[in-house]
């Protein structure tokens, strides 16, 4: 039996590939930029964030966080030619809502002192921030001040408001 | 000035903010689950995987990489509440064609040695990978063996086809 979630996958796509004609498009980003934004299930870049396909890299984690996406940024740039990056976070975040003891002791709680021993993969560090627009500019800093990302990479910051669908310019 | 990527982003964001009617979506992804799928700009998820706006959180990066997501899916489970994931990686896959020392090569030339002394914050692994079926096998496989992710969470893998807008279902 196929659960519904995948149930949903199969037919949505189904009818999205019947009518698909974007087979051609190439695999570096034409317009050689990537957007880095958060996870959260209100946001729809393409649509928000005026994205066509074949456009611009999209990578998404929680909290639109730059130290987890420091991998995918170098390879796009280094490897597929982006030169701009677009870093918006997100009104409502849930990552402004817990600090990382908080997370560790849920985790403690329901899956025991041998899971959280695990949390060194990614160095206990759920990378929740207090400030949304301080957490935009530290982000935008920590890839400024990275080695491996060029001076001459344009990165520029945002918030997106969930409440409203308005995207507004932090730094 | 602003750069027609931002210019892009503040007037395609306007048309959408004009029509939106979404403000009330609640945090938690209402049909709790999580989609992993890759940064690749000829993926448009929402679309190509029947995702509605609110349903479920969409984690992307550079080959859909499940060690890459862990603190993201560890998040969106024991704290946002998803119960099923959906790792979908893609044919023609950036990922599927180089190696780590090759990676490692074009950096030092491109940035220095300085630079590549950095590559520890990922530790030095960009996680490609070199046949796609098996790609997804073992992130499933991965995900299934963390102590971190329940044994009760649903977690399957897919292939997106770039030429055909088409999903299949590998395990």
């Amino acid at each position: 039996m196929v659960a519904p979630i995948q149930e949903n996958l199969v037919s949505k796509n189904k009818a999205y590939a019947s009518s698909f004609t974007e087979g051609h498009l190439a695999l570096p980003p034409a317009k050689k930029y990537a957007v880095l934004t958060c996870m959260d299930a209100r946001i729809d870049p393409a649509a928000a964030y005026g994205i066509n396909l074949g456009d611009a890299h999209v990578i998404r984690n929680a909290g639109a966080s730059a130290k987890d996406a420091l991998r995918s940024l170098v390879i796009s740039e280094q490897l597929l030619g982006t030169e701009e990056i677009l870093l918006i976070k997100h009104t409502g975040c849930g990552m402004l809502t817990f600090k990382n003891e908080d997370a560790v002791g849920i985790l403690r709680k329901n899956l025991g002192e041998e899971a959280t021993g695990q949390l060194e993969a990614f160095k206990g560090d759920f990378q929740p921030f207090p400030d949304l627009d301080q957490g935009v500019k530290d982000d935008v800093e920590y890839l400024k001040g990275s080695k491996l990302i060029r001076e001459k990479i344009k990165i520029s910051g945002w918030v997106y408001e969930v409440e409203t669908g308005k995207v507004r310019s932090v730094v």
